[in-house]
Formats: structure tokens, sequence, C-alpha cells
């Protein structure tokens, strides 16, 4: 086991360097199945695209569900079936990005396995996780699945429009999420309002900017 | 891998036989994080425990949330925490029958890590899989993730009350089930408001008979 996360790391960092001398901000988005992952995609894609250059991988047990989601809205999407594997890992990652032109991208987003156990575990070359949690799931999965959130930079509480109709707790679910992450960036959003989804936006375009500025300095 | 799955199919061989020797039905409790499966279990103890003799065993990455829910109904419950693993195996619960009484048990449900991939490849020594999905995960679920479907004895369609609030199709979810095992029986229900629960409690007084009968069949 350890033997197999350390060359996971080994190609990790492979590819995160790829992604570096290219400029190009890579987020790794994870979240339980149904947590609202894709749908979040759809309309960051559609906010983002005549702004940013994006690219979407999309990882998956078996279908190419989400991939034919993203391939809808016009921007370059790679598929990644892990035949049943419970996450991605950095070598399947580094296939997929042979399929893509990184030459112009600024943004490239890899929706990860629906999961919010084992992808915590495995880096990919991301420059950053972000986790989404529907407040369906109920306030308690911070504390239950620390991992995830204490690795993810920004946490993302969608599904929102359904408070009125659950007992979900806003206030304990930030609280716990920031006890054990006190650097993560909240941002509560409804997908199917878009409330809320203009910190998720600014947040996503302060982060390439970063990366852009970084290189540029470097160079 | 192969050689952890085949050493994890002997332990559970030699689970299901104790408690085939005391005639225990046992259920494996499966679900994404959310999906409601310890709210369905406070449900099912509350309704079954002046009928039957039941226990519980608990799966956690780290917390003991669950289990302290459980205890609070007055029956059995043993926390296994699995300190970051993605699943139960059969040694932990090997473990775990240790601190439970068998002589008068009927029912013995296992709720399981929130997850849809890993714990469906692990058999822990259970009679029948259970698997939960919330109807906010959305109906493409079955066929992203079809393992846990084709394991299962009964599906349940939890949080009804939520339907007219989404855009979860049924009739879609149901078929999509049915097509991955035709001989699944399918349970839509509402923990919050009751609705479609006699379905479940019904399924599972006939699970204990026809085991409490098959044993008395072979005495």
């Amino acid at each position: 086991m350890e033997n197999i996360l350390e060359k996971n790391e080994i190609i990790a960092a492979e590819n995160n360097a790829l992604f570096s001398k290219r400029g190009i901000f890579v987020l790794n988005l994870l979240g339980s199945p149904g947590s609202g992952k894709t749908s979040l995609l759809e309309r960051t894609i559609e906010y983002l695209k005549g702004e940013l250059c994006l690219a979407v991988i999309e990882g998956d047990l078996f279908t190419s569900k989400d991939a034919d989601r993203i391939a809808r809205q016009g921007i370059p999407v790679v598929q990644i079936n892990t035949s049943g594997g419970c996450h991605l890992d950095a070598s399947m990652v580094k296939g997929a990005i042979n399929q893509l032109d990184l030459t112009t991208l600024d943004l490239l987003i890899i929706e990860n396995v629906g999961n919010l156990v084992c992808p915590a575990e495995f880096n990919i070359g991301e420059d950053a996780k972000a986790t989404v949690l529907s407040i369906t799931e109920g306030e308690d999965k911070p504390l239950k699945y620390p991992l995830i959130f204490k690795q993810s930079s920004i946490a993302v509480l969608n599904k929102i429009d359904l408070l009125p109709y659950t007992s979900f707790d806003m206030t304990a679910a930030q609280g716990d999420i920031v006890s054990i992450n006190p650097f993560i960036t909240l941002s509560p959003i409804s997908c199917q309002t878009g409330e809320g989804l203009g910190v998720w936006y600014g947040w996503l375009k302060q982060q390439v900017k970063i990366k852009k500025d970084m290189i540029n300095c470097l160079v």
C-alpha cells in the first residue's frame, strides 16, 4: 500500500510539473455520489467558457454519462473509466492528459469518482482539491469524513434550495468544516437556482490568476 | 489484491456459518454518505424491537456518531472504526461479533461505511445486502454504480418526501435498477414521513422468518 502511494506521488508530481510549465490551474473535484459535482461543472463551464480556456477530465467507474453532459457544452472533455475502481490515480490522469491540447488551457477540472473516502488519499497532480457536499447528506458528514475536508481548499455546500425541506444545520456544518481545516473557503450554493455561485466563480478565477502570475514570475 | 479478497471470503464464510448456527439473519446495509442508512436503522429498530431481538454493528471511519444514535434506542450496538478505511471487511466484523451476545438474536444489521463503491466488493458474512439510495442523489446513480445494486437483495429509495422539490425520475431509476438486477426488491420510502416503510419492515421480517425456518429444517 505504501509503495502504491509513493509511486502515485511521483507521477502526481510529474503531472503537476507539466501543468505548472503551461500555467494551467488544475482542480480535483471531489464529493459523494449525487452531491452535484457534474451540475456544478455545467454551471461553471457555462459561466466561464467565454472568459477562460477550460477543459475537463471525467472520472467514472463504467459509464460516460457525465462526460456526455460536459461534451454538450462544447469544451474538451476526456473520459477515464476506472472499471470499478473507487478513485482516480495520477497515472490515469497522466494517460488522459495526452488526449488534451494543453498549449492554450487556463483551467483544467478533474471530476473524481463519487466517493467521500478513497479519492482523498490519492493526489493526481492537482493544484487544489474542492469538495462538494450536498446539504441533503446531513451536517454530520464533515466530522465523519474529515480527511477530504482537511485536504480541500474549498468546500461547496450544494442544494441550499432544499434547506427549507430538510433539518440541515448550516452553522454546525460550517463550524465543523472550519474546525477540521481553518484555511478552507466555504461556498454555500444551489446549482438549481444559481444562488451563491458568485463566490465559487470568483474563487476559481482567483486561483487561475494566481497560477498565471506565479508562472510569469518564474519565467 | 486477489489474496486479500480470497482471505476475506474465508473469514466471511466463517462469520456466516456462526450466524447460521444461531439462526440469525444478517443484513449488510450499504449506501452513499448521507443516503439515510442510520435514519432507516432508527425507524426499523423503533418498529421491530418489540417483536424481534436485534442488534447493530456500526461501521465508521473515525467517529461513533451513528453508534451513539443507535445506542439511544436501547439495543446492543458495537462500533467498528476503520481508521479511514473505505469499507468493512470480514475480519473487522469477526472482531465485533465477540462483543455481542448471539444466543438470543434474530436479526443483526451491519451499517457499512458510507460509500457506493468499495463496500460492494467485500462480503462480511451477511445473508443479504441492502442498498439505500437517496432520491436527492439523482436517478443516474444505479447505472453509474451498478455492482452494489447487482449484489443487493433490496434497494431502498429514500427521501421520497423531497420528490416534489427535485427532478428525480423514479420510473427511470427503478427501471435501471431492475435492468441491473431483475431479482431485487424495490422499496421507495421516506424516513421523515414514514411513507412506504411497511414494505421494508415486511421484507426484513420475511428474511428473518426464512432464516429461522431454514435452521429448524436443518436441526
